[in-house]
This record gives structure tokens, sequence and C-alpha cells, in this order.
């Protein structure tokens, strides 16, 4: 049995037009002899309306009934297209997460797979050739509805691929697939035909837009290929695959970048060790996600100590910090939200130096001054002034030639 | 642990204002030490909203997705009431159909329960003080979704209080009670204290717009005893009881009425065995529902034979006679849809005579006609012409007497 996956988002099947498009891209895959598992999302609206709904009634309303509110949602959406899919004759069955069953933790709200048996959808697939499965939901161990959190229909789909080994799993959404950097900052963007697992999970912060970046975990853990691309055209979009030499060709594939960082520097503390320890252990407690750590070369043993977490938390990181200010001897916080973090990312320059040095030169040119600088084997990050971010990006894609035209082509 | 159930309607449900409402007769329920399984149907207008929606992307959709469609609609009443309840910090959670689980056949639209598993139930009552379970709905042997038929929630209500044994089944809707008849149509009409099941069974053309008339049957075979009341009072409704020695001292308790009859005559058959059979299995087997049967007695063994269907199903009864009008002989077939069927109800019957005489003196005494007549136990039923249906119904509730106000009284 060849089977394809495909996941359709919240604007995809907004309402009975969109939902004929979908039809029509899944004809298309039976046509060609595939079985097809289409993972819908809610229709566009339905989510916000149920949160505002629920605002109504709780002014704190529990993570666990609003799973339960949420998942009505996909339930609509899978049982319309099943109708629809009916009308033209099309076998097919709407399968709810609890039914297959998607099993979760039960972290209400932002619950994590954590197995999917595929026998029942094995079974389904024999009878029907179209299962409209919801995605974005599964259930826990007392079968209390749960969600994967938004995006989270982008993880069931390539879950499910993974679990019946799906050919291929399709994101069809309203973007047309991962661009060099983001088109709204950089005109010259391209889009990519093919994105690394790696790459794209550290194109994270744009990526978001495109896919649940928990998707992709998944899909580099059981090496599912997906392809992101658009619902309202038939151009090919991004597929996503394991590192392969022809990637090593080009030293770079994308500019991200992040607005939404906070810089923290602790003024000479001492250096010695467990200080790391005493800083980030009562942040990590605190749920706090620390981003780019730096910590410069010690003087009279003495250092400073500075990092980015996202602006939401710096009020609470900084009290946090405040806590153990003494213990550390910091003689000052200094903290600044005017930042924004830019990446330079790519497979290829593990095998190439010089990728940092085209950096900062370009950033330098433009006199963008760079306040941190940490690196991993396939990224540079820079943190910069945020009134320079899209100068930042804009220079850095043109030094790595990210504008030359992607000209591979993909069988749609 | 003292359970009670109570279910609430769609109009009691209908919106935060109303669920508040149901939140304060629960909560006098916690108070009195009971634990509470609060049944709820769809807010008002949801289910409609639903079907709407269904027909948008299907000419006649599929009863099943019709299911899983219409089961959001409790769903979103147990979460948002779930919600509500533990706000004032009362510990509350919904439970939907499968969880619990409500097992039920395959017939997609009008399912009937098989059994109720009541130790997930009990589990939870030993964590919540409320369960906010979704009324109308169950699952099938592979968890498919399933749905009781409209009024559906009544059935839940009651099933639940049998398999957890319950005290007392609360069913609160927009009406105050059973009344002795339509007070639309009678204003004498009296809201009765207590009614026997069987009384209330065939009460079925009228109580079917208190109570879902299969809620009934359960209440009978388990002996819960069923309180129907209003959501928006405090005044006691009717207590759906076992016959008890009470009741015999009235002779009759109501009077009904069912416009949607239509009648058909087969004339001139032949009276010999095998021509009852010849004319109703094709019927039953259409699913057509045959309701008074009336055969006179023969001469030269040809006799009439004259029965009812439901007015929408006339046109397909006909058809169906018209196959076997050769085969039994019938020189003619009639058919009249301007009939109504008009009812004596009451246990007391059953001990005392001349409740027959009495009504067909009314009935003569106003000149109507009287064209079929069928009794049961405790029963007398009358076809007349539809145009007399309010006078017929009015001149017997008089001539019973029960416009006598009824001076029992129930607690609260």
């Amino acid at each position: 049995m060849k089977v394809v996956v495909q996941k359709f988002g919240g604007s995809s099947v907004a309402n009975l037009e969109r939902m004929r498009q979908v039809q029509e891209k899944v004809e298309r895959k039976l046509n060609k002899g595939y079985k097809v598992v289409a993972v819908l999302s809610a229709m566009s609206g339905e989510t916000d309306r149920l949160l505002n709904l629920a605002e109504d009634f709780s002014s704190r309303p529990d993570t666990d009934e609003l799973d339960t509110l949420l998942c009505t949602g996909e339930q609509t959406s899978t049982a319309l297209f099943s109708m629809l899919m009916r009308d033209k004759d099309i076998k097919t069955r709407s399968v709810q997460g609890f039914q297959i069953p998607v099993h979760t933790d039960s972290f209400f709200g932002k619950s994590r797979i954590r197995n999917i048996s595929s026998d029942n959808l094995l079974n389904l697939l024999n009878d029907y050739d179209v299962l409209a499965v919801a995605g974005f939901q599964g259930c826990d161990q007392d079968q209390r509805l749960t969600t994967l959190g938004r995006g989270g229909s982008d993880t069931s789909a390539v879950a499910l691929a993974a679990a019946l080994d799906a050919e291929l799993c399709e994101i069809f959404s309203d973007v047309d697939g991962v661009f060099t950097t983001d088109p709204n900052v950089c005109m010259q963007a391209q889009k990519m035909n093919r994105i690394a697992y790696d790459e794209m999970l550290e194109m994270a912060s744009m990526g978001a837009k495109v896919l649940q970046i928990r998707s992709v975990e998944f899909a580099k853990k059981y090496n599912v290929p997906v392809h992101v691309r658009s619902t309202f055209n038939d151009i090919p979009g991004t597929l996503l695959v394991q590192e392969d030499n022809n990637m090593e060709g080009a030293l770079v594939s994308g500019i991200a970048y992040d607005k939404n960082q906070a810089r923290i520097t602790l003024v000479n503390v001492f250096d010695q060790p467990g200080i790391a320890s005493k800083v980030f252990n009562p942040l990590a407690d605190a749920g706090i996600v620390v981003d780019m750590i730096v910590q410069n070369f010690s003087k009279e043993n003495k250092t400073d100590i500075t990092f980015t977490v996202s602006k939401g938390e710096l009020e609470k990181a900084l009290e946090i910090i405040e806590e153990t200010k003494d213990e550390i001897g910091a003689v000052d916080i200094l903290s600044d939200t005017n930042v924004a973090k830019v990446s330079v990312i790519g497979v290829g320059m593990r095998n190439h130096s010089g990728v940092a040095g085209i950096a900062f030169k370009a950033l330098d040119k433009e006199n963008i001054n760079i306040m941190i600088i940490s690196t991993s084997e396939i990224k540079i990050s820079c943190l910069v002034e945020e009134k320079y971010t899209e100068l930042a990006v804009r220079t850095l894609h043109e030094a790595f030639e990210l504008d030359k035209s992607n000209s591979e082509s993909m069988e749609t």
C-alpha cells in the first residue's frame, strides 16, 4: 500500500470553496495510486472563536478543559471534509486523535506525542481510500483529549507519516515554502528547493511561521521526507530532507532573525567554578528559556556574563537574578530589550571556514555593531541593535549570494 | 456516595447567563451532600447550526459523519460548563460519551444504548464533585461517535442514573412538567405532580415535547425516579414513578393528541389467515411505523382493514400497499390525511370500567364523529376529523375533570 500524508492548515480548510481545493489535491494523489491520509486543522478562525468563548466562561480556563473545547475544531473539519468527499463517491472516513489513538502525555495545551498505533489506521486504509484525520489532537492515558499546541497539526502529520511509513508528508499552508530569509524583510529572498532538517531546526524563529518546529524533530528522527508547499498554487515548495552531499555545495542556506530577544549582562561576577550553574539553574527551574550565552575571558578573577531571554520573560528573569546577585558577586545587572538576533545558517559551513569572516565583514561594512556572537556547527548568530535587524538581514543575504535563483526543480 | 443526575437541555445551557442558573441548581444539590452528574445538551441553536453547515458540504450527508459533527455540540457545552464551575472552585470535569464509555449500536443518528460502564464514572466521582457529561452521544464498538437522536440527552441522563444507581434523575428544560394535556390547546391543563411510567409512555405524542420517550422506557426498566421540571423557576415539576396505589384513585391522568396521522383503508379485502401479515410486513420492512390498526367483523368473507401511519410516510405506504392490492383482494384503497388521534390515558382505567363510555358520550355531545377506536389497558384512542382535535381534547379534559387542581406537593 502506497500512502501519502497531506496536511492542510486552517486557511486551507476555511470554508467550502477552500475544502474543494483540498479535495482536488487529495484526488490527484488518489489518481496516482496512493491512499491518502489528510490531516486537517480547525477551520480558520474557529480556534480563536473557541478561545474567546472560553474566556467568557472563565477568567483563567484550565488547559485540560480548553483542550476538550478546542478539539471540536478539527472534529468539525474532518466530518465536513469527509461529507464533501463522499458526495463525490470517494471512500472517506473522519478519524479523531483518540480513535487512532495518538497517545500523548498530559501536558494539556502543549502535549507531546508518546506513540501512535498504526494498526487502526492501516485497517481503515484497507476499507477507505482517504482518511480525514484530525490534526493537533491526541489523548492521554485516561483518554482525556489533549492538544499539541499551535501548529500541532504539522507534528500530527509528520508523526502519522512516520507511523505509516508514508512515502511523503506534504504540508500545505498559505506559504509557498521555506525561504532563504523573510520575504517581508528582504525582497530578494528565494524559496529553497531543499533544506536539511538541521538547517530547518536552526531556522526555527522563521520556520515557525511555516512549520511547527517539533514536527521537524520528528521528521529528522524518523527520516520522513516533508514537502512544505502552498494550497493555493501547484508550484513545488521546499523539501525537507536529510543533509546530502548536494547541500554541501552551498556555504549558507538562509538568514534568520529573531526580534523577541532581551539581553542581560551580569557585570564583574566571580570567575570561579559553579558560577554559571548558580546563574542559570534558577532560571531553568522557573521555565525561562535562555538562548545565547556568552562569557568573556576574565581579568582579575572577575568576568562579565551576557545572555538573552525572550522579551516577555525579561522581568521575571531579572527578579530571579537579583536574588543571586550578591552570591555571584555581580557589581551590576544590565539589561536591554532593544536588541535582535540575526543568524547565518547552513550545513555547508561544517566543511568550510570563512563563513564567520564574511558575515562580520558584511555587518561591519554597514557599521552594525555586534554585541554578542555565538556559534554552532551550522549557525552563526549575532546580537545587534534592534533597529538594524532588517539591514543586517539584507546585508548578510546579499553577502552570501542567497538572491541567486534556485533552479533545481521538483516533481509536483 | 449519594449521586443525583441533573439533565439540562439546550435552552438551559444556551449562554453564559443560563449556565450560571444551571450552576446554582447544581450547587444546591452539592450543598445537600450529593455528588452531581450534570448531563448537558448542545447550546440552543448549535445543533441546527451544525446541520446547516453539513448541508453546505453534502446534499445528503451520511449519518455517521453527521454524528461526529454533532457531538462537538455537547463537547463544547461540557467544557465551558466545567470552566465555569472551576472558576468558583468547584471540582468539576467534563466527560464525553466515549470516555465513559456509553456503548451504543451503530445506527448512527438514532443509536440505542447497549451498555454503560459505571466504573470510570464512579472513579471520577471520587475525585470530582461534579461531572459535566455530554448527553446525546455515545460510541459504537469501533469507537465511532454515535448520537441517540433528538432529545437523546434525556435518555443519556436516565441511563446514567440507572448505571450509577442515582437517587434521582432531574430533567430540566423550558417546560414546568408534564401536563394533563397540551396547555396551548386547553387552558385548563394542569401540571401533574406524579405520572406512572406507563402513562408517560402512552402520552408519547405529547410527552415527546417534554422528554424523549425512550428515556421513559429506561426509567421504567430500571425504576429510576425522574423529575421533569423547569430550569427557569423552582416550582416542583412532575415526578415519573412506578404505578402506585395512590394513582388508581384517578380514573384518567391526561389527554393526548397527535395530528401527525394519516388513515389508510383497504376496502373489501379477503378475510383469511395471513392477510394482515401480507399487508403489514412489507410496511415494517420499509421502516414505516403503523399506529392504530382496526379490522371490522367480516361479512361474506370480505372485510375492511383500516390503519394509520404518520403523514410523512403516507405516500410511501400507499406505494407499498398498491403492490399487494391484488394479492389481498382489495377493491379499493382509501386514504385521508385530514385526521387526528385523540387519546384518553390513565392507569386507573385498569380497574375501572366506564371510561370509554364517558369519552364517547363527551365526543358525541359535541357531534364529533369517531372514525376508528383502538384501546389498550390504559388508553383509549379515537381517530377524529383533524379540525375537531382541539375541541375533542378540551371536551375530554373537562369530562374527566382534569381541570381540578392537583394539590399534592413535592420537595424541590
